[in-house]
C-alpha cells in the first residue's frame, strides 16, 4: 500500500447510526423527524424540469442564501451553505485550525469532531463537562485550540446551555466558537444572535435542515458568521457542493416555517410525554431541549435494554463511551411510536 | 480576524466558469452537455416521494455503486462515489497525500488541482508536457510526489495520452496515480483497465456523470480503484455524502448506456465539425477526445476574440495563463449553438 497518509491510515471512521428497512420498524436511532418535510417542498419537486440538471448549478446559492440571511437578519456575505451540516463542520476544521492548531469540545458530545480532528491531522483537546452533563466553562493550559465546537443543544445529552455562558466564553476565547445547533428548533432559546452580532469576531452558529425540516436525505446545512470566516469557508469548498435540486427544495422548506414550527412543537409535546413516562419507572432522564430524551434506566443496564429492543424491532442508540455507557439515547417518534418504545421496555 | 488556516488566509480559491443566464446566450464555457439526461431521470425524479427525504440516505450508496462496478467489471469494495468528482479529488488529496508530501500534475491541465493542494497545505510540482501539448514522462528530481493527477483526455487541450505511456509511468511512480477521466465518454479509449487491474496497487480512476451523462447539476462522480485507497477515502468522507434523490437519478442515468452513447457520439460528430470548419480559418486546432476543442486563432489574440464572442452573448473560455493564454477552448454545443459560434467568428 502506497503513500496513504498517516492519519488517514491509522483512524477508524465515524459510524453513523445503523439504517434498518423493513416493515414494523420503529427507527428512533438516528434523530430523524418522525413526520415528512413541507407540502411545498413536495411542489418544488414537482415542478423540477430534468433537463436543468445538464448545467451546473449556482456554486454560492444565491438565493438560498439570501432566505437564510432574511430569516437570522444578516446579509448573505455572513452565510455558507453546505451538503448537509457535516460538510459545514469538516470545513470549519480546515479553515479554522492552523497547521499546528487543535480543536477542542466537551465530553461527552457529537463523537464526530474528534474524527473530523483526526482528519486534518490535528489534535483534539477534550473538555470535560459539570455534573449532570452541565455547562462548565472549558480551561485550556498555556495552548488553547483554534477552534471549539460547542454544540448547543448537546448532543447526546439533549442539555441546552445558558446563552450568557456561552457569550462570556466565547469573548474570553482567542479561537472561533463554532456553535453546532442541529437541533435549536426544539428549543426554547439558541445562540444565533452572537454570530449575528457584529460585535463578534469568532462566532459562527451552524444549523442543519436534517432534524427540524425533515430533511435528512436532502444534506443541507448551514452557518452564520462574520464574514472573513464565512469568506475562508468559500475558497475551500468543493466548486459546485449543492446540487440544483437541493438547493431548490431547501429553499422550499425555508418558505414553511409554519410547518416546521408546527412539527417541532409536536415532537416537544410527545418529548414531555417519553421523559414522563420514563421517569415514572425509574429511569434519570435529563432535561432535553432536542429531539430525542437521554436516559438511564434505573439498573444502568443500557446495552442490554438495547439489544432487547433491538430483537423487537425496536432501534435506539446506546454509545459505548465513558461517562455514557449507561444511557440510551431515544430519538422522539411518532405518538404510535413512541408508545410502541414504551411498551416493549422490560 | 483569528485562527484562519495560513494556507487558507493566502490562498485565491478555484474560479469555476461563468454561469450568464438570459435568452440567446450561447453557453459554451463550462463544458456542459448540449442535450438533456436521459429520460429515465426524468422517470426517476417523477418517482420521488418527497415524504422518503425525513430519512437520511444509504451512507455508502450500495445500489449505485453496485451498478458502476458492473459497468467496470470491479467488485463495490473498488467503487467510492462522491458529491461531484470534485469530491473525490479533494478526497485524493487528503488521503494520498502524506504530511510532508506533495501532489503533482502536468502544465497545462485542470486548474483545480493547485488549489486542492493549497486547501491540503502540501507542495504542488508542475511537469512540463511535450511539444503541442503531447506526453512527456513526468521527471522528478529526489523526491517524487505522492499523488499524480492525470487528466486523460486532459484539459483544457482534449489530448488523450498513450495507454502504454500512462501504464508505464504508473508502474514506475512510487505514489498513487489518479487518471482523471472527467471526459474519457468521448474519447476513443481510456485507461479504465489499469484501475480495474489487480495487480496495480496504485492506480485510481475517476469519471464524472456532469459531462457525458448530461447531469452537472446533479454532483455525482465516482472512482475505480484498488480496495485499500477506497478504503480509506469511505474514512475521510462525509458522514452521508450524496443525498437520496441524487442517488436515484444517478442510478438511472447509468442504467441508460444508449442516452449517454448516442449524445457522445453526436458530440464528436459536431466536435470535428467545429475542428474543420476552425482549422480551415488558420486556427490550430488540437487533436481534442473530448467535448470541446481547444485551438489558437491565427493572430493569437485570444483575450481579444472571447471578448468579441462575449459581446455577441457567446460565452468560450480564456486561460490567462503561461502556454496557454493564446488559446480559447470551446465547448461542443448543438450544430445550431456552434454555428453561432462560427458565424460570430471575426
Amino acid at each position: 500500500m502506497r503513500a496513504i497518509a498517516e492519519n488517514i491510515q491509522s483512524m477508524a471512521g465515524y459510524t453513523p447510526g445503523e439504517q434498518p428497512k423493513g416493515a414494523g420498524i420503529v427507527k428512533l436511532n438516528t434523530n430523524e423527524n418522525p413526520y415528512p418535510p413541507s407540502p411545498k417542498v413536495a411542489e418544488a419537486l414537482a415542478q423540477i424540469d430534468h433537463s436543468f440538471l445538464r448545467r451546473y448549478p449556482d456554486p454560492v446559492a444565491t438565493a438560498l442564501r439570501s432566505r437564510i440571511a432574511e430569516l437570522h437578519g444578516v446579509t448573505p456575505a455572513h452565510v455558507f451553505v453546505g451538503n448537509g451540516s457535516d460538510e459545514v463542520l469538516s470545513l470549519a476544521v480546515r479553515c479554522f485550525v492552523r497547521r499546528n492548531g487543535a480543536v477542542g469540545a466537551f465530553t461527552p458530545t457529537y463523537s464526530l469532531y474528534p474524527v473530523l480532528s483526526q482528519i486534518r491531522d490535528v489534535a483534539y483537546a477534550e473538555c470535560p463537562l459539570g455534573d449532570d452533563f452541565s455547562w462548565r466553562t472549558p480551561q485550556f493550559g498555556s495552548s488553547a485550540p483554534d477552534l471549539f465546537f460547542l454544540t448547543n443543544p448537546n448532543a447526546p445529552t439533549g442539555i441546552a446551555y445558558p446563552f450568557e455562558a456561552v457569550r462570556d466564553f466565547a469573548r474570553s476565547f482567542d479561537g472561533t466558537v463554532l456553535i453546532d445547533e442541529a437541533y435549536a428548533d426544539f428549543a426554547d432559546s439558541n445562540c444565533m444572535a452572537l454570530a449575528a452580532d457584529p460585535s463578534n469576531a469568532n462566532v459562527v452558529v451552524s444549523r442543519t435542515l436534517s432534524k427540524s425540516y425533515s430533511l435528512a436525505g436532502l444534506r443541507m446545512g448551514y452557518c452564520v458568521g462574520p464574514e472573513p470566516l464565512i469568506e475562508a469557508m468559500f475558497k475551500a469548498k468543493d466548486s459546485y457542493n449543492l446540487d440544483f435540486i437541493a438547493q431548490a427544495l431547501a429553499l422550499a422548506a425555508l418558505n414553511d416555517q409554519d410547518w416546521m414550527r408546527a412539527n417541532a412543537e409536536k415532537i416537544r409535546a410527545e418529548r414531555a410525554r417519553l421523559t414522563e413516562a420514563l421517569s415514572g419507572c425509574g429511569w434519570r432522564c435529563t432535561p432535553s431541549q432536542t429531539n430525542f430524551v437521554f436516559a438511564r434506566p434505573p439498573a444502568g443496564n443500557a446495552p442490554e435494554i438495547f439489544a432487547a429492543l433491538k430483537e423487537k424491532r425496536i432501534f435506539v442508540r446506546h454509545f459505548n463511551l465513558p461517562g455514557i455507557s449507561e444511557w440510551l439515547r431515544i430519538t422522539v417518534g411518532t405518538p404510535a411510536e413512541n408508545d410502541a418504545f414504551l411498551a416493549a421496555l422490560p
